[in-house]
């Protein structure tokens, strides 16, 4: 069978940047240039929004030096966008890419890009143009359907794993300062890059000592009650919350309006969830309390990248090009955990459809029974994905003194 | 003449902790084991409180795996404080240091630790009892008078220049949505770490966009309309603030209560400088506006240290000693830039009572006439103190499309 199919490429990044998705990019590119069938090799700036306005660039020109520096360079070097393609673009898209000729379609994003790239692939094939279309997954959030894991999450977890590390320290030894220090992780649905936190981890001494994720709505007063069971027991409490984290009642942390709420006017508490929690434990708990946001740094490093991370992208972005080129359309990549005592994955496929319409929380599993820290099966699953060892910090061994 | 002075030693942490205190504290210990009139070498925890509660541990009992791994722990090893000793606080630690026959401290700390080593090393000379007092530089403020720069600076310098160069990464790829980035770093009443951030930006494409430090006051409407400005030239915005930024009435921006400020209660803008420059630009100029507030993990951070930071701290704490056994009393190591086209520092000694009682601010001639931006003036203190060349972040060159 001659899967053969003649003509330009076209690829886009869309939605959150990460520190991999150029990876991703470069890996297209490279693996493109080994296929003689496809000529043109196109990047649309700003995702779909840079098809529907012909604003394309030549990838292909594109010199090597510099295809290595955007590797280790974060964020979507081709521009992002968050466009949720009316009915009437889809239209418009599908003559811009007759009218460039454009017959493999890649698309570098989450479960939204899955919905576009599904429905672009739907209807060139009902109007009988010749598309090969598939999804390349990225995420930080870690929250795509049937794949392992995400790329772009391997390196936010290394990072939030780092900052707690570093966090915790500042908190150990000024504790006795500023007693209780939240440290707010992205994700607005799924705790996945919040529950990284736990990474560096080794005693319960360590930080963190409490994690907090949507997935577990939790009720103020227990969340009031673990941190002063932690301070009680450690004189200081380092907790890690997610931004969507939620209350019992399911709503927001950071859009509270509970009557424990401590605000001077009576007005709702507004605001980012670490705020919140910081204005709870200091107006019920009378316990100093700061919080770090580290907001886009986190999703941006690129000190903190995971070096499988990094791989991974490539290899996705490298798989997507063969697949088209061996006929497929209508998919999104996935990576594929093999079994076995070392870490290792290979790629596969999934409908880009099945992508489109789920999205992956933390399984209970990974949630310990007080909904208020990971499990041991979470560590094994996301520790591979950091890309090597943490850093090592040490104390003191702190022997007393024998006075002559 | 002979300066010998037998005894024990205690050195003790304070303040703010950083990235490098602790290789000053290394410093101290090693060099210490070289001079053999010092006999017991003893660690304060929590600085003057664990002198106070005589809690005291043995450092010589240490061994050198510890302190390699210290070396490269951020945080204070013996743990920190913010105690402002009383006066009669003064009277019990003297005794404290006569009980355990302590005839050399060192406290590692900022101008509130030059306060209370002086005003120790006073009551100690007053009571005839022989005590050598030196002072030890630390703060990520960089607000020590005399002293070129202060450890812990380079390294935090060194954070926000990354972070800074990361954001605005991921501001230029989705700025399409996201149109403002506002950055928050710490200081709060100097504008040294959110200068740092100007360290990675090579042209008026990088970021940032715009610096406030609390040294110049600026106007709200000014600020809008610097931001306005950039938007319209480069289609986003990424802002460095420090926390403590000042409105032109001299008030904490993160507090400020104009008019012109959006709030649907009417009420006093309260919260952070950045989450309350967001609310002024969203509300104002209707640019959707997010903020990152790294915080504590900025000054933590031991991927990003200099290793000219850490290099130079430990190098302070050494001198201390070296100082101190030489018959040098009631005074503060400073570190002494040498002229000459290569970067270097030795060490020199200021008064503790002068490092004391002054806060060095960034001068004039390190912010732009507009209030808005550093001068190269700056650049040229600041980069030799990072430790070394930034991270390297491409852009695309974007070749157009040449259709058939």
């Amino acid at each position: 069978m001659d899967d053969t199919l003649k003509g330009n490429l076209i690829v886009g990044q869309s939605g959150g940047p990460t520190a991999v998705i150029n990876s991703s990019l470069v890996g297209v590119i490279r693996e493109a240039k080994k296929h003689p069938e496809i000529d043109g090799i196109y990047g649309a700036i700003h995702g779909i929004e840079g098809v529907l306005s012909e604003n394309l660039v030549d990838l292909r020109r594109e010199d090597e030096i510099t295809l290595e520096g955007i590797m280790r360079t974060p964020s979507a070097a081709l521009g992002s966008c968050r466009h949720k393609v009316t009915p009437g673009e889809y239209d418009k898209i599908l003559d811009v890419f007759k009218k460039y000729n454009i017959r493999y379609f890649f698309y570098i994003g989450g479960n939204d890009s899955a919905d576009t790239s599904h429905k672009i692939g739907k209807l060139a094939k009902e109007s009988g143009y010749e598309l090969r279309v598939i999804g390349i997954p990225k995420t930080i959030d870690n929250d795509l359907a049937i794949t392992d894991h995400s790329p772009g999450y391997g390196s936010v977890a290394r990072f939030i794993a780092i900052a707690t590390m570093d966090a915790g320290k500042d908190t150990e030894a000024i504790g006795i300062v500023d007693k209780v220090k939240v440290i707010e992780a992205m994700g607005r649905n799924a705790g996945w890059i919040t529950a990284a936190s736990a990474l560096g981890k080794k005693s319960a001494e360590d930080p963190p000592h409490l994690i907090y994720v949507p997935e577990r709505p939790i009720g103020i007063d227990k969340m009031l009650k673990d941190v002063k069971e932690v301070y009680d027991s450690l004189g200081h409490v380092v907790i890690v919350i997610c931004e969507g984290a939620k209350d019992e009642s399911g709503n927001f942390l950071s859009a509270s309006s509970r009557a424990i709420d401590v605000d001077a006017f009576g007005h709702k508490q507004l605001g980012g969830a670490a705020d919140a929690l910081c204005k709870l434990i200091s107006g019920n708990l009378g316990l100093k309390a700061r919080f770090d946001k580290p907001g886009t740094i986190q999703r941006m490093s690129m000190v903190c990248v995971s070096e499988v991370d990094l791989k991974e992208a490539y290899m996705v972005g490298e798989a997507a090009v063969r697949y088209a080129a061996g006929g497929e359309t209508d998919k999104m990549v996935i990576l594929v955990r093999e079994t076995g005592p070392e870490y290792r994955c290979t790629t596969g496929l999934a409908d880009l459809e099945e992508i489109a319409n789920a999205e992956k929380k933390l399984p209970d599993e990974f949630i310990n029974a007080e909904g208020n820290f990971v499990t041991q099966k979470f560590i094994d699953y996301a520790m591979p994905l950091i890309g090597g060892p943490l850093p090592v910090y040490m104390r003191l061994r702190k022997y007393p003194i024998a006075l002559a």
